[in-house]
């Protein structure tokens, strides 16, 4: 048996036990073929049924209407970020961005180039413990696009309320996508690295309102054209065949496990032990997140001294609990709560604080 | 013991079983941490450590100057095509491009909404039977730089002679890259998809001049400029992991088999003796590349009666030589000898297309 951890990481993240064995049973010679998967030509009948295979697994699991587009890319989020803008807006009109935390800083610095981005409205100010106020929000008309992160990886803020705004609405979806039942309907174009909640980095999905790739864009080399790429089933050229079958056994295993709606119960019951146990600690642990808009995904705290911290990941590490180290931009701890982490992970984070805080409070 | 095939794929292609096997070994717990390595953060230690390791094994499997930055991306060649005149051409400005096959018209065309891309010579006219003779090239002596393409995996053309200009030479060096010792100081800027002679799909390989990547190029977002992918190291954005690291299996393998020099005698040996089958075949199969720039490493070939072409592969396949089809734009046969694939390979799809020819001819 190999030795496995419980693993907190915030992505690359956690990969179902029961896709990596299959994976490993059939590293070197793949349905009988007599060659591992990635030694396969993308265009070959076995590796286009992976492709469709996965589409219709990922329609499924998150109910994608036939109206919207299904894309398998590179790049990673952050790609999407600079192609958005250059697929969805006029050179230089203007986009809106609501920022709730660093993705959505990141993404108006990729399009600044190509768009006049304007900022909806921000929660620096308030150290992205809160979403902005509804109210308060300078919409444009004029905008290409609004843009919005649902789930902010770093800061731990989740959008859990509905977005609604007369332009079509962009959501990064990297952190949180498959995580509870959504309405696709609810947005126009949806992002998502895949390495967090749908499989191993290097593979990126996008979801797009069929009508929205009509649009004309800015001027841009073909590989970045969106509706090229779904014109060719995305294998505009050779695509990250690997990933994209990892990403497909995650997507039947999530379908296995009962899809979205399982996981959506199972994910708001853990998050909630998890945020209960640090309110419960009496300061000796802290999470600063307006409690409506915390991310069931993503759970940064704070040990109420951070001399400790070392010492915290150290005896985390003991005990077989791997990747609580917070993201260098605000410190302290993050415990990241993806879809392919046991509950009994939780769990036994949770006994491990408690014990720690027993013996160092 | 795995059933494994002489694959003879054009990429996605075959890898080291000595690789596969290790990556299978290690898939659950990656030494000892008790996680695949990729379940792990790209900005963990061990993670940064695999990363450094490939940049070294590559830098000493080249022979790259300390003055050549070495960048690991995503996106493939063809994402390439379209940043290099991002980055390395004023907007509009000439770039000259030769054009041996199918890539050097990817190139161009990926490269035309950026700048002024003037043909510098062609060999469609003659079906890219041949490299246009040096002293017909139009060179441009404003050009930005002058694109070639070391080895067409299509047509089965390679330059074979040092390219001389007064501008940078970038070349596209996907499907021949350490297949034989160069000088890297003969280019200014290499690139190459892995999934040929360096490892599987989803990561690409960029080796540049350092001083190039201070050229302003043209507005673009940051994550398409390769001088912050070289400030970052290639952690820009989350990288494909679980592809660097089987890049880097791949890398510490070729070293450990001898290097460049013992491939490129390899090489050359077994494409001299599968020519030398065609072109002792009588007409029965064809090859009609011009011997002074045939590809070593991608053989196209046809059968002088298109009507055997599916019995061939049947057959073919029933002695477990895979991955013989050529691509649709030449039809044919192709078969790619890559740094991976056994001699003994070479040698049964001789003696079986000695067989099929007495049996058929």
């Amino acid at each position: 048996m190999s030795h496995r951890v419980f693993n907190f990481s915030a992505g690359p993240a956690t990969l179902p036990e029961p896709v990596l064995r299959q994976a490993q049973a059939e590293l070197l010679d793949w349905r009988g073929m007599g060659a591992s998967v990635a030694e396969i030509s993308h265009r070959s009948t076995p590796f286009i049924d992976i492709a469709a295979q996965a589409e219709a697994d990922l329609r499924q699991l998150l109910a994608i209407p036939d109206d919207y587009a299904v894309l398998f890319l590179q790049g990673g989020a952050t790609q999407q970020q600079a192609l958005i803008p250059l697929n969805f807006a006029a050179p230089g009109q203007a986009a809106d961005y609501l920022v709730t935390g660093h993705w959505g800083q990141t993404a108006i610095r990729q399009a600044q180039p190509y768009v006049d981005a304007r900022i909806v409205a921000s929660g620096q100010a308030g150290g992205f413990r809160d979403v902005p106020p509804r109210a308060g929000w300078q919409l444009s008309p004029d905008a290409a696009y609004l843009h919005v992160t649902a789930n902010e990886t770093i800061h731990g803020v989740e959008l859990r309320e509905r977005i609604r705004a007369d332009v079509p609405v962009v959501a990064d979806f990297s952190s949180s996508i498959a995580s509870e039942p959504i309405d696709i309907r609810d947005y126009d174009v949806i992002y998502a690295g895949a390495q967090k909640n749908l499989g191993p980095s290097g593979i990126t999905v996008l979801i797009a309102r069929r009508e929205l790739l009509a649009r004309t864009g800015q001027p841009r080399a073909d590989i970045f054209n969106y509706a090229s790429h779904a014109a060719r089933d995305s294998m505009l050229n050779t695509p990250p065949t690997f990933n994209w079958y990892l990403l497909g056994l995650c997507l039947r295993w999530m379908l296995d496990e009962g899809g979205v709606e399982a996981f959506g119960a199972r994910n708001a019951a853990r998050a909630a032990r998890l945020y209960a146990a640090i309110d419960g600690s009496g300061g000796f642990y802290r999470n600063e997140v307006k409690p409506a808009v915390r991310s069931r995904m993503n759970v940064p705290f704070f040990l109420h001294d951070v001399a400790l911290d070392a010492e915290f990941l150290r005896q985390a590490g003991e005990r077989d609990l791997m990747g609580l180290k917070g993201h260098k931009v605000v410190g302290g701890m993050r415990a990241s709560l993806y879809n392919a982490l046991p509950d009994a992970a939780v769990d036994a984070l949770i006994s491990f604080m408690r014990d720690f805080q027993q013996r160092h409070g």
